[in-house]
């Protein structure tokens, strides 16, 4: 059996001797920010758009990380030779710190996690089912740590048989809770939504593929959602995922699309571009 | 220097040695919830109806108490005897467990820490200061852990002179972060919100004063706050506390009203009525 390693701030740590002390404030107030990137054959995939997020994110709460980027990459690599795990997953997490009154922030703690990457069956590659639930994230600018919703919504989706739940406000389609959702128009446009979502950074390079897709942000109502001729949910662990079915309806015919076709082979093609140091 | 002890799960550990596993949902993903009560020379007080809350909290939140509330009640009891400490405040926080991928629920971790109570200085008792902001809590009858946007304000009270902020929606006001709210009006009626609130323990024994005073639950305006005669919170911590200020208005003549007054002296008669097991 493997050990596998974590850092508790500055320090490599045994996964299972990590632990943080209970006045933290993520512990106690659910406060603190996050970022994850994945690993492939021992290298990082867009690591200066994860990072650059993860410091944004840190900003936007008011917590400090006391690593510059060129520390934390040498962190990140101490630990990821001392896994030796190629295809991985690392998660970063910053909380509030040791509150002096279970309160006020304190001094940021750093965990950072590496774990295998989420394997998804040929099935989910086919097309997953998903759920709508009204809901708006709080600052959903920032990647923080508020997953209430959606690990409480987590039964719900098992039981009506679906794989994932998007979020909808005031009639627009927001976000799923762990990635961002497209939509394919009759007329070949490819939609994401604007507003009051967390920018993923799948998303992001696909948004960059405007040269060759017609594709772009907009606001999508949920009606919109349910005529699209195609839909699919970008994310890191994910990349791009087909929906087949939204709530009681069939999506378009029902199988992945061309369109969402052309993008997943367009985005493995970043994704080898764009991974390394 | 007594060393203080808190309760991890059913054991009594002392609290600079007491932590929590990396993997734990509330840390990871902000899932949890938690109570507050008070004891006084070394007895709890309204614990029956914060106990009854903590259950009911875990409940909606689908989390399972390991133990019964008589178990739980001699847990408490051994770890007030430990740490000696006749007037506290104790917390039980229930977590969303060591999730098996990071997302998905395990068995909770119970956390109870015992610590001073906080102190007010005497102006705050004369009266604070509070300012408005526009924001709902999710799940608000869940006395959950989610305070990312309270910590997060906590620089902006400070900054503006504040003692501390109380929440509206929809034009409603509804609550500050860890206190409910009470108005009385040109007539002598004492009014709190209705909805989309926690139902505070001291907010629930002033209710039933009904029989000597016109107290009441109802929907309550920001304008209706800003022409209120009196104003004042309520909580475990703070009982009663007049609120003098509120964004740039004075309320009423700016000092505690005589309403206020009565019925901080009911609350301390219930009080004494009703501390003990």
């Amino acid at each position: 059996v493997n050990t596998n390693y974590c850092l508790v701030n500055d320090e490599i740590v045994a996964v299972d001797q990590a632990a943080i002390g209970i006045n933290d404030l993520a512990l106690q107030r659910g406060f603190g920010i996050f970022d994850y990137f994945k690993t492939l054959s021992g290298q990082p995939v867009f690591i200066d758009d994860h990072l650059e997020r993860f410091y944004r994110s840190a900003k936007e709460m008011r917590l400090i990380v006391k690593y510059p980027p060129s520390d934390l990459k040498a962190m990140l690599k101490e630990l990821m030779n001392k896994n030796d795990m190629p295809n991985s997953g690392i998660k970063l997490l910053l909380t509030g710190g040791y509150s002096p009154d279970g309160f006020n922030m304190g001094v940021p703690n750093l965990v950072v996690t590496q774990s295998g990457l989420p394997s998804y069956k040929s099935e989910h590659r086919e097309g997953i089912n998903i759920i709508t639930h009204q809901y708006q994230r709080q600052m959903p600018s920032v990647k923080n740590i508020d997953y209430l919703m959606a690990v409480w919504l987590q039964p719900v989706i098992k039981e009506r048989g679906a794989d994932d739940v998007l979020y909808f406000s005031d009639n627009l389609i927001t976000e799923c809770p762990r990635a961002n959702i497209f939509v394919v128009t009759g007329n070949n446009r490819v939609l994401t939504p604007a507003n009051n979502i967390l920018k993923g950074i799948t998303r992001k390079q696909l948004l960059q593929l405007a040269d060759s897709f017609d594709i772009s942000e907009a606001d999508i109502t949920v009606d919109e959602l349910k005529n699209a001729k195609e839909v699919f949910i970008t994310s890191t662990t994910k990349n791009i995922l087909p929906v087949k079915q939204i709530d009681d309806r069939v999506v378009g015919d029902g199988v992945r699309g061309g369109i969402t076709g052309k993008l997943s082979q367009a985005l493995v093609n970043i994704i080898n571009e764009k991974t390394g140091w």
